[in-house]
């Protein structure tokens, strides 16, 4: 049962970004640009130019990032009352964007009309199509977005209907249904998008918050009803409750629907993107998410793995390969195997698939996960790890002790400033260097001792630190990850240390990371 | 528009407890029960008698519970096959829970009949029907949970409709169709709902699974198509993606469909019960949970929070209170002068709107938010920087010094001890404590000394802790951004520290932490 073709539009970088404790750098955004590329998402809004600076030298740089997939998109407001679009300096920064596609939105709801807007409605009509028609004149793709369509359409649905038909006449490309406020029933969603396409005749998109907990289900009820493109974030964030997850709307709309949103080796990425994009929000993903969550695909103990692997249609909606998920069964011998063979063929090429060697890594990187670890983005420690039990690492360096001093007086500077001892084989290196912080302070120290034998290590420097508590119940004893990203001007590597004690667990990540590039000095890895 | 009564079971107590992390003691247990009886939940599933000692004690513990307007469901399965319900053990410990309801669970799909039950689709119909008879005639009102039932309706729809009509012709109260792998579209629920009401004629409910992540609209959608009691857990607890989520699908059901399912006065508790049951079961309330978290109504963009004061059903589709919830305005670098005014408000009602304190108050935050501060979720921490610029703060102590010691020697324990002086007028404390790591040794130690000063202090506690890497350039002296969540027991509030040195950023955050909560004792907040 083949569909037809549903477009799916993120928004992580502009709706997203309202969402509380969201908030991207430019080179955090480049990298969620890539992953959405290598997901195949065919509509990337990626900020309001009109908004600052930060927004308009972003697409400045993202116009340097190649792209196989997807198309960026310029998000902003019609004009304003009274003016025309050429006059408009929102008009203006939209297309100095720069991107082949825009997305504007304007009212379809009276009352924001009156109320915000403080215009006449015959106005209000004239500034959603003039906008349209100069952005098209631009040669730009036009999605317009009705803001509010579904309150307005409650209360005024020929006032609403005008709005969307100016959009249409003048010549957009997308009208984009929009229940801003997030609490439309999914049935009054499929109703009213059933009229307006049977009414305008053009492409209908959807863009559902999640107020009453219906976003996704809003998203798929307007696929029912006719729309052909779906915006959402790609893991659900944005203001208040979130925006329809895009994670979830996908696979449902092409496994469940018959939709075809991307193709089959994208869809395997589903997990690995979601993961990507809350590792830079830093945001942990739910277990509980749907397809791409670490529980979503988990079974109790208790449960007949036999009858798992025979029959896994009686437990499981989908095969979690599908969307590059695992199956999560407590004391699985081939829960996340091919996995790790793929990293161990890695660091040893003629290892065979059934040696004993895997099941030891394996116990021993599940029994690491319990304590809080995380090796998805952390593949130099994983590779460390591997060599460990391979019998393959002879470390290079060994931290015998170290000391912090960390004071602070009558307000004034604070201080920290670290002893270490460093050996290798029967030398001592007995060395100190301070820090602004006592993490600094240990990592400055034992870059020092660790460099007088090893000179190479002077160029490796760390161009990333991630800090994440993984126990949300305990206090400021909690166990907490440190993830540490470092490059020697060649190649980048992030390795991972968990502790109760933030020193530990970054030194732990600091001697992963050292080690690695050692490692692959000596041709090891 | 009134419409009929809908009635809720929540199972967070049982199918609630199947999820990842969650395990109640008996104590739990009934702290649970009284708030789900003042919240007004008719039908409350606490567990399943044989499964163990533990549920049947709670169920002798449950009986001395006064509910007022809740009754108590026992769970369990059908007889075994070619067994009398008489003869069967799980059925006497269903009886022998002395609750008013019981709930039993059959199979309706014809695979699970042969796959997993292995037996005749003949003999899975004389289970049902036999234990439904049994359990009337034992004077109970008694609940058939048709497990698969989506499942197998897809595959064999003659056989699934047999199972509930044996459920129905057996005397069952309540035929209930669940969709146990959680992956039906709300759209066919909705159907095959509207076929079993038209056929049974007999009460119909519904219980949902959320592995697409629609177990809320499919629930919605059942009552749609004529189901009259909804089955959940109260915060969506439950296994793999969870289960519908009661606290989501109550006021949808009641405040946008008509459909009444509690008392105005019940719904204002709505907010408050969900944090009862997150608290008792130790797991954080997710912020953007649908009309119950902490962010379901907090408005960030300036635009959004401009309008809202204009007219709140703008931005909101109900107002907080309906649901014992709080409108929250996040300050952000978009949100500007009308949501600090809004804050400003709080501490000083008096102030006029073109008082020349606010711009000092948004120069202020605007510069600390460049240099890594957040106060959209630190509201605690914004509203002490007003009073400071208000002149209204006078702080009640003063951290005059500290000095932490961290060492490990030769790979053993880690230690960490701080000394402090904290100063209150011109008495001065100095003391000592140690901690995991030098964090939580110098929070440890001023706690300690500033409890000598005020033993209110010894009430609060941390109840979260967070570190975020601001500057994502830098490299382990990088700032960092320490977010803390503290309770007395009655309030939360969050405060917020930022430094370069991880040390300093929480103690910030810890200083702010203890003077709101003397502010507040003080009546000055």
């Amino acid at each position: 049962m083949e569909r037809e073709r549903v477009w799916l539009l993120d928004s992580t970088m502009r709706d997203g970004a309202q969402g509380k404790n969201i908030s991207f750098s430019v080179e955090d955004k480049v990298e969620i640009l890539r992953a959405l590329d290598r997901q195949g998402i065919p509509y990337i809004e990626a900020g309001n130019p009109s908004s600052g600076p930060k927004d308009l030298l972003f697409f400045e740089r993202a116009r340097q990032v190649p792209l196989e997939h997807s198309k960026l998109v310029a998000f902003g407001a019609t004009c304003r009352k009274f003016l025309a679009p050429q006059e408009d300096r929102g008009i203006a920064a939209l297309c100095e964007a720069g991107t082949p596609a825009v997305c504007i939105f304007g009212k379809s709801w009276d009352l924001h009309v009156k109320d915000v807007l403080k215009t006449t409605l015959e106005e209000n009509l004239r500034m959603i199509g003039e906008t349209v028609a100069y952005l098209k004149g631009q040669g730009k793709e036009v999605l317009y977005d009705a803001e509010h369509f579904f309150d307005g359409y409650r209360q005024n649905p020929r006032y609403a209907m005008e709005t969307v038909r100016a959009a249409r006449d003048a010549g957009a490309d997308w009208v984009v249904l929009c229940d801003t406020n997030g609490a439309t029933l999914p049935s009054d969603v499929r109703r009213a998008t059933q009229q307006v396409c049977r009414e305008l005749g053009c492409p209908v998109g959807i863009h559902c918050h999640n107020d009453i907990g219906c976003a996704v289900a809003a998203s798929l009820a307007a696929v029912e009803g006719g729309a052909r493109m779906v915006q959402g974030t790609y893991v659900g964030f944005g203001e208040r409750c979130g925006n329809a997850n895009l994670s979830t709307v996908l696979p449902t709309l092409q496994l469940k629907m018959g939709h075809p949103c991307v193709e089959k080796e994208q869809m395997a990425r589903l997990t690995k993107t979601a993961r990507i994009i809350s590792d830079v929000a830093n945001l942990t993903l739910p277990d509980s998410m749907p397809y791409v969550g670490g529980g979503a695909f988990s079974h109790k103990a208790g449960m007949h793995v036999d009858a798992v692997h025979k029959n896994s249609r009686t437990f499981e909606h989908i095969s979690p390969d599908l969307v590059g998920n695992k199956r999560h069964i407590l004391i699985s011998e081939v829960g996340g195997k091919a996995v790790l063979y793929h990293s161990i063929r890695k660091v040893d090429p003629t290892m065979p698939p059934d040696a004993p060697e895997i099941s030891e890594v394996l116990e021993d990187v599940k029994a690491r996960e319990l304590r809080g670890y995380q090796y998805e983005s952390a593949e130099a420690s994983l590779q460390v790890l591997i060599l460990k039990h391979l019998g393959m690492h002879r470390p290079h360096f060994k931290l015998e002790l170290y000391r912090i001093f960390s004071e602070q007086e009558a307000g004034v500077f604070s201080t920290s400033s670290a002893i270490c001892k460093v050996r290798v084989g029967d030398q001592y290196e007995l060395t100190a260097d301070e820090g602004r912080g006592p993490v600094n302070a240990l990592d400055n120290a034992v870059r020092k001792a660790v460099t007088r034998f090893y000179p190479a290590i002077a160029r490796v420097r760390l161009t990333d630190y991630k800090v994440r508590v993984v126990e949300q119940s305990a206090n400021s004893a909690s166990r907490v990850r440190v993830l540490i990203e470092s490059t020697d001007g060649e190649n980048v590597w992030t390795t991972v240390g968990v502790s109760h004690d933030i020193i530990r667990a970054s030194l732990r990540a600091q001697v992963d990371s050292l080690e690695y590039k050692l490692l692959r000095d000596d041709g090891i890895l």
